[in-house]
């Protein structure tokens, strides 16, 4: 099967795919305010065009997220990405909003409701970028400062 | 099928075997000295004990590097992952070492040799954790400060 680079309409469609994809896993990284980088993988839920975790509010990452507001996450195998740079929205306990409870526990295959020190972290996209393979590196750029290109 | 958690042995040897298997994947993740995290999936040669990258010397990864010397990296799909803390070692041009730039070649399935502006990046683990799922949470740490627990 020969593909040229997918067009950047494909990419989104494709991406918001993959974001939505049940049990979908999403890499996170986080850094410490002084540079040490974080690195986990962990459930994802997207909902209303957010990244959505559920980490224990005293985890590394949560701290991270606490202490710099910001991550990059990364969707797929490696040579199908999609990358976000998101800010943190809102932190919130996970028995605290129900409806962001029964969209994660629908996306993700476990339910965090019930869990003690557990936290939602909804992270909004800035920067969406994805590609597969190096032919699709020029184009990767979806959303810049959080608005689609396309 | 139904298995328990895997002892250290096995998950020793597991991750060895992800680590040298021919054209895998590394996910990436860095940090500014400002704590801006930075993450990208790359080519993967496991030499010597070593993970070794090659990033055109001006990447954000490779910037990340030089300043703050330190990397977590993540190898495997989600839920079979071997993660690596690691530092950098050295950096060389990727056509200042033949036998560094014969290793990557024969694992990687791109030869970066001949690419201007191309470094080698040599990173040695310092601490290695193994888990599959959430039963292989305890017992995922199989080096610690730079030695094999097992």
């Amino acid at each position: 099967m020969v593909e040229g680079p997918r067009e950047k309409e494909s990419r989104k469609a494709d991406s918001l795919a993959q974001l939505s994809s049940p049990a979908v896993d999403v890499w996170v990284a986080t850094a410490s305010t002084a540079g040490e980088p974080y690195l986990v993988p962990l459930s994802l839920c997207w909902a209303d065009g957010r990244a959505v975790i559920a980490i224990d509010r005293g985890s590394r990452t949560a701290r991270h997220l606490a202490a710099t507001g910001r991550a990059r996450l990364g969707v797929g195998p490696t040579r199908d990405v999609v990358m976000l740079d998101a800010v943190v929205e809102r932190t919130v306990g996970v028995d605290e909003d129900t409806e962001l409870g029964a969209a994660y526990a629908a996306q993700a295959d476990w339910d965090p409701r019930g869990s003690e020190g557990y936290v939602f972290v909804v992270l909004r996209p800035e920067r969406v970028q994805a590609w597969r393979e190096v032919d699709e590196i020029p184009g990767r750029t979806l959303m810049r400062e959080g608005r689609w290109l396309v």
